[in-house]
């Protein structure tokens, strides 16, 4: 264990934390997201488990070492829930909390809406994204530029 | 940027770091050292560089992720000069400055002497260090198990 990093983040997380840069996507999903396709499609090119945990977990270890791009709208997105693309289902809650600390600790603000994205485009091969991917919870969160 | 991180260590460095136990060893050399022919017979197998940098900078940025193994003797070791097993050169002290600061946030106690490895030694492939050689300083330390 090291010096106070959150556990959760493994060394291949690590790796890619590091190595990423303003507008790289890093792509916070479930297991139920076809995270292993979509990832080798991507500039990393392999899926990154975070097993054991939900999303809102994985979310809170990755944002305490990479900042939100400040300079975009939305720098997190959700996947939007399909026919309802309003609703915000109680994971994404808690994701938006997770954001919304981070807006507090380095943007001065009390919220940072995630925007919302159709599951059509969620599941499309975008450029950049790098996904890694908690077990157990119940929606996805897309964490972008 | 990493909320937190040090600069000095890039994402195969992270990788490496996060990837290591207890007993797992890190060499910290400089520019003369063998370090890419060694480092290939290594588990990790390939050599981390960290540019532009001195060893002692290096060290502290290594040691405020990675704890010391505190159950044996001599958590960290010099490679020693030849000719003269005994003188500590400037840099080496550098080094030990580094590593007190680790031994009074750590383990309690004003110091934690380096051990000494003659050169032979230090130049064997031992069985499972992972080099990381800053350019620009002028001794080596090897911070082991």
């Amino acid at each position: 264990m090291l010096h106070g990093i959150d556990p959760a983040l493994n060394a291949d997380l690590l790796y890619v934390l590091r190595a990423m840069g303003h507008g790289d996507d890093l792509v916070i999903c479930d297991a139920n997201f076809p995270a292993d396709s979509i990832a080798r499609q991507t500039t990393y090119g392999r899926l990154i488990r975070m097993d054991n945990i939900g999303s809102p977990q994985a979310i809170r270890a990755v944002l305490s070492l990479m900042p939100l791009d400040s300079f975009v709208d939305t720098p997190a997105e959700r996947m939007e829930v399909v026919g309802n693309p309003d609703e915000l289902p109680a994971i994404q809650q808690e994701a938006q909390a997770e954001i919304d600390a981070v807006a507090r600790r380095d943007a001065g603000r009390d919220t940072w809406p995630m925007g919302s994205v159709g599951a059509s485009r969620s599941m499309s091969a975008r450029r950049r994204p790098m996904p890694s991917s908690p077990r157990a919870s119940a929606a996805s969160t897309a964490a972008s530029s």
